[in-house]
């Protein structure tokens, strides 16, 4: 949704998704019922989520982004978050990208955020040390004492993000799960491990500069030979099932624990009410899979 | 060789070999005759390529590291580029981190170089469309005239890098060899294809920076979902008799063209002589391979 909302250069290649325009119906992820439908997966009365119009109604005509919600004991919400698009993403990029090896030093950033929590708590799972970094003191808690983190520390009261990183994980870092780009990412590279991954989720730090930060730690990815890669859920939706089985099972299990902030109503489609209002909302049902 | 003539700072865990000195001997890669051994690889007569002093007769007390010379029919030279270390570096990297695959669209940096030039030619042999890029005219004509490269780009002649790219390669770039970093990295980034690839094997154009370049294009790596890896050729040695093999075969074929500029005599062991005269030299007999 993040990514849709910001104005975009015409090389608009970059892009998975076209910006919204003012006035038009928000189409992106969401929850709801199909009430009638053509498509041989889908029937009327399943839950689905996945790709369709922010309205009461709307007609689906494509199907690949769109998944059957096979956990209905579960809260619906759920499907927005956890175990929909941003779960996803914290699966396939700390799974597939990261690569996790038991005892492997794992460092998130925006650690309380949607994929960050999944995603540290996924590492907690495969057995790594798991280190976060969040900006205010309230979700910086939550860390720790909710979602299981090793370590953590709040970059705002920090001076010297690598330093902050040195503390925390002495040894280095084999994992970075990166969704703020920017001085972070300068620090991580810093500290990472030879053969360690940095898997590039987002860059919320970047979204409204006028002018990027320039990343100055290149060089040490020559002698520690590690990787950088961009993660891109789009290339994992045939992942879903596996993945869906398996965190509805940590769930119950009580393995990853599930905060939501979940806002009412959207209030139109103007972009800066959306904005101010929320950065995840579900609704509406879902008419005619074709 | 280049990057022990630097200074490092005191973190000099990033780098592979640490800093020479001033006044000792120049211990780094070169050929020579083993004279005696106990080692049960290698045997009086023996040509071998290798870590070792860059002195008349020198001790070798690590084997990790050295290698027999199999193809005596070949210039020895040869074991000092194409068949030794940046030819390995060359393949490893292109092979092993850039996974060719045939119509890939790659880019050379510094493609006249000692990596740059194999990487290419390799390319070429892998069935890939090849650019590369370098600093001077004359490098450059080599490129298509010798070297095969189907396009070719003086980087000096440039006002707009990540324009010379969207000119020779518009539908963008699958593998990039990086050889420089800086500038040309953050333009090859904003024309990489998504799950592309660039290796990063040296960054020649910030090695004497006070303040090294801000890469700013970093944002494009998450919807492209590209990697960025960097290439360390210290963890392929294990490679090297495969390498060596093949490429012996594809000189011999006619497959790579080599040019080498040999330079005589080293003028002791002053970093400033040195760095004068040449980056490549090699001499020496090797004495005791224990």
């Amino acid at each position: 949704m993040r990514g849709r909302m910001s104005k975009h250069d015409e090389g608009g290649a970059d892009e998975p998704a076209p910006d919204f325009v003012d006035g038009e119906t928000l189409v992106n992820f969401g929850v709801g019922k199909v009430i009638d439908s053509t498509h041989p997966e889908f029937k009327a009365g399943d839950l689905v989520w996945g790709m369709s119009g922010w309205e009461e109604y709307t007609l689906v005509s494509q199907s690949e982004s769109l998944f059957k919600i096979n956990h209905t004991e579960l809260p619906l919400s759920y499907y927005t978050g956890v175990l929909g698009l941003t779960g996803l993403t914290a699966y396939a990029a700390f799974m597939d990208v990261g690569r996790p090896k038991r005892g492997d030093f794992v460092f998130v950033s925006s650690a309380s955020g949607a994929v960050g929590h999944v995603a540290g708590q996924l590492a907690k799972i495969a057995g790594c040390y798991v280190v976060g970094s969040d900006g205010s003191d309230e979700n910086f808690d939550l860390l720790k004492t909710k979602f299981g983190f090793d370590d953590a520390f709040n970059y705002k009261s920090e001076t010297d993000l690598a330093a902050a990183l040195k503390r925390c994980l002495p040894d280095g870092i084999d994992i970075y799960i990166d969704n703020v780009g920017g001085a972070t990412l300068d620090a991580a590279r810093l500290n990472m491990r030879r053969g360690g991954r940095v898997v590039v989720c987002g860059m919320i730090s970047q979204y409204n500069l006028e002018e990027p930060y320039g990343l100055r730690n290149m060089y040490c990815i020559i002698p520690k030979a590690f990787r950088v890669e961009g993660f891109n859920v789009t290339g994992y939706f045939h992942m879903y099932s596996r993945f869906e089985e398996e965190m509805a099972g940590y769930i119950k299990e009580g393995k990853v624990v599930v905060v939501q902030d979940v806002v009412e109503g959207i209030g139109g489609s103007n972009r800066d009410v959306f904005r101010e209002k929320c950065w995840e909302k579900v609704g509406g049902a879902c008419k005619g899979v074709s």
